[in-house]
């Protein structure tokens, strides 16, 4: 199927794929008197006296906006936020389909990060929660930093986060299928943006040694002092390749390329573009070793090349591929968890259970098999499951 | 019913009364590459070349937001946007129901001028028109006035326009009922407030003759050079009550009290508070006097006295009374019409012919019925054919 041309039409016969429904009737005047004046008053004082009342008496409590500015839309780029429209109903439809969550899409005519941060704000007492997306980095980290901080709603990135979190329910099977530990891989990371920083910090959090993880970037390995490093990379090169803080010399600190700092690495992670890794790069890494290659629609490697260069375990971001890293695996069970919990900062307590359940979902993982289908509905339930038992 | 507590019920039961449902299918995995990733790609990149696409691939030419601050809810005055939103629910699903526009409540945690023209403009690429709601004036003139200017879709302050069209629609027929003609009328109209503005405006555009309007306010009867009148009454003090220019002692200036100046009135049109009016002050109106009480949920006199007292024709914005004035004759139909139309601006012209094709929808009125019932669902259909036939 040409999946392009086809959805080009779907979405004309459509007109879009969203819609918004009545829950109530609307036929009689006892209807109309119920859901609008005069009864509708009666709802809107007892907010109006005990404001949580919203999550009683209307919708708020199930709907999450889905905000975007359109400046880093899947792979193509910034195409502004009125493009991205079709992403973000693409989205809202997934919330409800895979968790029963209703979502809104929110595309923005702005890309300033103040004006977004007011935005949000000033819509919020609509949505129970705020599901940012394709906002680029690094705008993203602060929009998103400070809108968790003067907000009373959960608001979760779902490039950083929600990338972060399946890829680590995919890690920890593949792990436990090659008799590794979190605590002894080395990581080798390429793309420092949104989903790298997220992934890097969540894997940390979760157990790898700060030391053992290289990051990449268009100018190669990530080291305190070097140049071209934004705010967010700085603070990451505080932390990791931390030999180099020693002197660039140092035997363990580790400069070049990306093919430099993948010999003798665990696991590879790209969150880059497509064609970065050779098979040549693959040998060089550990035994067995470990091949996220999620670059879109492209990975950084094939993984028919990687698995022949002798990788034991390859996921992409592909649907035509075994170990899809599918971010559907998470967003929906994550904001059916926390707003039927009330939960209102998505931490790493919460991020890494939200793992825990994606990854054990599997109960025989095997190679071809270490995260679920993207298409398994129970995998929400799950996910909400484990947040609500926190 | 008590349909206080019949509501609070309802919302409570149904946590509100809007969901957001998918028009596609995600069931397989073909179902997940045409809605979503990759095939949505392709809708992306078809709005990114050509911006009026997506009118065509997304939901956007359906979608109106209903936008308030919450500063001026029914009668329930300045309870903030969040206790609106069970009335934006309602007026969402009134949306749907009559006319098939899908609308989603926006309810606003500011309520400050320039914040909500900076969050409108903001969020306005997700939408196709902007129906603001319960905004308060005189703020709302401004709100309206620049967002008609600044951006490129309808919008559309309902309690002003709304309310002025299915007034105008009303009296049409009562003026047909009592064999009167427009240019001849004197009006009175009481409380200057949004919907005061439009409907003396509107009035006035239909050819009602300015001299023979007569406002007013709390403090009495509106004129040149009068006390505490604001910008927008200052500008209707230059067109009515013209007289008063030319002294105050001059014959033709009204100046006191209602009681005052509904002497030898026509039309009563009452948008202000319960009881204000008397059966002596309607007694003292010209013959066969027109009275639109239509203070919520009081009306400035109740239907029997006002008849008793010799009213030929009494409309109130209550279910319980003939010729209901309801909004909901308006709204679903005016942006069916402008939708489909693809019209940019809601002008007089496109009021008029919403108020006339209103009024024509009954085909033989009677001071019972001079405008159709508000559970009419046929009344949208004919408004929007109206506005598309123009």
């Amino acid at each position: 199927m040409d999946y392009y041309q086809e959805s080009l039409k779907l979405h004309e016969e459509k007109r879009g794929k969203i819609e918004i429904k009545s829950k109530v009737p609307v036929q009689t005047k006892d209807d109309l008197s119920l859901a609008y004046t005069p009864g509708v008053a009666e709802p809107c004082r007892a907010i109006h006296k005990n404001p949580s009342d919203i999550y009683k008496y209307t919708n708020k409590g199930n709907m999450v906006a889905v905000v975007s500015d359109g400046s880093a839309v899947l792979g193509l780029g910034n195409i502004g936020g009125a493009a991205g429209m079709p992403v973000m109903e693409g989205k809202a439809i997934l919330f409800k389909e895979f968790a029963d969550v209703d979502a809104f899409p929110i595309c923005l005519s702005t890309q300033d990060t103040e004006e977004i941060i007011a935005t949000v704000k000033a819509i919020a007492p609509t949505f129970g929660g705020i599901n940012l997306e394709d906002i680029s980095a690094p705008r993203c980290f602060e929009i998103e930093e400070r809108l968790i901080k003067e907000l009373d709603i959960p608001v979760f990135h779902d490039d950083q986060h929600g990338t972060a979190i399946v890829v680590l329910a995919g890690l920890i099977n593949a792990l436990k299928l090659t008799n590794r530990k979190f605590e002894d891989i080395r990581v080798v990371l390429s793309g420092v943006g949104a989903a790298g920083v997220a992934v890097t910090k969540l894997l940390i959090e979760y157990g790898v040694n700060p030391d053992h993880v290289l990051l990449s970037d268009s100018k190669g390995a990530i080291y305190k002092g070097r140049d071209n490093l934004n705010a967010v990379k700085e603070s990451l090169a505080d932390i990791t390749n931390t030999a180099c803080q020693l002197g660039l010399d140092h035997p363990d600190c580790r400069i070049g390329g990306l093919a430099e700092i993948m010999v003798g690495a665990d696991v590879f992670i790209g969150v880059s573009k497509a064609g970065l890794v050779t098979p040549e790069m693959v040998k060089s890494m550990a035994k067995d070793p470990i091949i996220f290659a999620m670059a879109n629609p492209e990975p950084e490697i094939m993984p028919d090349l990687a698995k022949e260069a002798g990788a034991a375990i390859v996921a992409t971001g592909r649907s035509d591929f075994p170990n899809q890293i599918n971010n559907v695996l998470g967003f929906p069970g994550i904001f059916r968890g926390v707003l039927d919990a009330g939960i209102r900062i998505i931490d790493s307590k919460i991020k890494i259970t939200a793992a825990e359940a994606i990854a054990n979902y599997i109960q025989n993982p095997t190679s071809e098999a270490i995260i679920p289908s993207p298409l398994d509905k129970g995998v929400a339930k799950a996910v909400a499951d484990a947040i609500k038992n926190l």
